[in-house]
């Protein structure tokens, strides 16, 4: 399993943003799709950049994602990107397509770029058609610039009800000269009729093919935004897109670079900051659980166990009674598909043991709830199968999970 | 896929119970395992019974079910099972094993028959020890008969957190004599440190052998017990065992015989009955929730999207909220491994189109709101692909669930 090394320097650059690296311009503005926060943002590198993306798996992929995926397929390169919230754009037919393509046409127009170089993405409501005429004269008052303000006009521009903004940036060197990653994301909001959406953008100055990129982001989202789940559920619009403009000037990167490694590095980090945020603002969520399992016989079955314990809803809702229930933990662990012995398994909530080879071991209810009571929480499985390890990150399932889910219209 | 159909006369025998089969008897007392509820049962046969039992996909088989299925591996014949609340058994390592044992040892010899005729089951906290001194003396005072009564002291015996008792019993014709099917069954209740527990324990005085009963029970569980789901999870102590005195004198039942799908008719419906009674009184639940997927590919993928719409959480939480959330719907269909086209699915709630060709349909908010108020809501979906089906059946997702869940020790 790929880790990020203690003696790889790489460095948080908490003020950083997705204008951190070199090339980057971005805005965000109010075109009025919602009642008053802002609705529209868009990313502009000053050069048709390189990049790569992942999708949704879910059958109902939304137009949006359908025409950035023609965008790319033209030359592997992107220039812009066109964002909207309120609106999905998905289960939208023949007329949502001609949507997303006047959507990406406007922008190129408006950045004077040519169309295919622009990325589209939506998130909102399911099944309604974008307000074109809006969105029309939003595109026309979006002016991209590379300050702080700007990044934050774009990271709450494709907020939807999370509640706090999602961004990150990272810094490393690669050839000697600096690379720089910036990112923001948004979670799980809902509006009606929707359902959670993750959307993460990052830009980077890296210099490096589209090829080898998208490589590199298929190997990161695994272990980063695969690994995450708020309520099991997958959006028809979840999208990660990174765009790499070059302007670090380190040689071509590829996995045949002496440093390839270090740049997976700073993608995993910057991918995992975003991923743990957006766990951490779960709709309801009062905790960020990381569930981290060693022992297993591959790092798949690992990383499906540690996806089972922290999206069981039983484990969830324990964690939000601050209950030391192992037996939860083990329910989930038992109906995985994945290897386990059920003689072996051990079973730790914090640094307090609880099952040591699947039996209980005697534990202070009172550390444990103690430990439960802070605002994140990590439990640890070791299966003593194989060397395999993986990771996942949730939140605690909470009344106010249930309220946002089914009172948000009353 | 087997359905029961119209033209088969079967009778719901709504004051009838696990001793309405001819040969069977049982009773349920308080053995002091837990504060008042009575927590200890027997079924008793008054011959070995033909018998088969499906049980837990967990890796963690509670003990009891590894002893149970010891005995019926000696012949193939059951003629008592003694239950518990209160304690699972379940990681309890070796000691737990002697338990289980000498559970069976002592209900043997208190109604005089072979160890190998009883079968054992528990529900309740997970790694705890069984009190063995209080189940000896409990076992002494089981003095089963066949009347009412004592089928709810065993009704009740079975319970944790259920709120209500479940129970069914059907009767219908094979080679011109009566055959009677009873059963009782407890769900998703919770015992610190615990999770949900299906049992269904169901008699008949069928004549069957073991070996056919017992692929029926295989195919009839699939289609019923294994398609509720209260909130995704599976216990370690997960049990449907049926027992067949023969006492109907009917010619021994096989799949040669011509009234074979009858008899596997009855075996549906009292499964299907007391699957969906599970699901009703799903922890917090206030409405049972049905959902039928028509024109799949195979039964198996209609099956999976069935389960996979019902056990949604962001579905449960619209529906207890009333709001004809149609987009969950899809969201749910959508990241199922199913065959689906994302272009031809319709979506009904009740009578309600909402989704036709994967485009929405027109329809009034205020009547979806008064359907979804009801305390049975049916969702159908068709996929346009075959002319598969199948069917979920679960529950909302409420306050009262993280209620349960969450504060249950405080």
């Amino acid at each position: 399993m790929f880790t990020t090394t203690e003696d790889i320097k790489i460095k948080n650059l908490k003020s950083g943003s997705i204008v951190t690296p070199k090339g980057f311009k971005t805005a965000g503005v109010h075109a009025g799709l919602r009642y008053a926060k802002k609705d529209l943002g868009v990313i502009y590198c000053e050069v048709p950049a390189s990049c790569g993306a992942v999708y949704t798996q879910s059958h109902f992929q939304a137009a949006p994602l359908k025409v950035t995926q023609q965008s790319i397929a033209m030359e592997q390169k992107l220039q812009a990107l066109i964002v909207n919230s309120a609106c999905a754009n998905a289960c939208t037919g023949e007329q949502g397509m001609l949507d997303a393509f006047k959507m990406r046409d406007l922008c190129a127009e408006h950045l004077g770029i040519d169309n295919h170089l622009v990325a589209v993405s939506s998130t909102g409501v399911i099944g309604e058609l974008l307000q074109m005429d809006k969105i029309a004269e939003g595109i026309k008052q979006l002016q991209p610039i590379q300050t702080s303000e700007a990044a934050e006009d774009f990271q709450t521009a494709i907020l939807t009800t999370d509640i706090v903004m999602k961004k990150a940036c990272y810094q490393l060197e690669i050839d000697g000269v600096t690379v720089t990653f910036g990112g923001a994301a948004k979670g799980s909001g809902m509006i009606h009729p929707n359902m959670a959406t993750m959307l993460a953008f990052i830009t980077t100055d890296a210099n490096i093919e589209s090829e080898h990129l998208q490589t590199a982001i298929g190997e990161m989202t695994d272990i980063t935004f695969n690994q995450i789940t708020v309520d099991g559920e997958t959006s028809t619009n979840d999208t990660v897109l990174v765009m790499a403009s070059g302007f670090a000037e380190n040689k071509t990167l590829s996995p045949n670079h002496p440093e390839w490694n270090k740049f997976k590095s700073g993608l995993h980090l910057i991918f995992q900051d975003l991923a743990k945020q957006i766990a951490r603002d779960g709709e309801g969520a009062t905790k960020l659980v990381e569930v981290k399992v060693h022992g297993a016989t591959t790092n798949k079955d690992a990383n499906i166990i540690a996806k089972k314990i922290v999206g069981s809803n039983l484990v969830k809702t324990a964690i939000y009674g601050t209950d030391a229930n192992w037996g939860r933990i083990i329910g989930a662990i038992g109906h995985s598909d994945a290897e386990v012995n059920p003689e072996t398994v051990d079973v730790s909530i914090g640094s307090i043991e609880m099952l040591k080879g699947s039996q209980p071991v005697a534990f202070s209810e009172e550390l444990a709830k103690e430990y439960l009571s802070q605002d994140e929480i990590i439990i640890e499985v070791h299966l003593h199968l194989g060397e395999s390890t993986g990771t996942a990150w949730g939140c605690d399932l909470t009344y106010d999970y249930v309220k946002i889910n089914a009172s948000y219209r009353t």
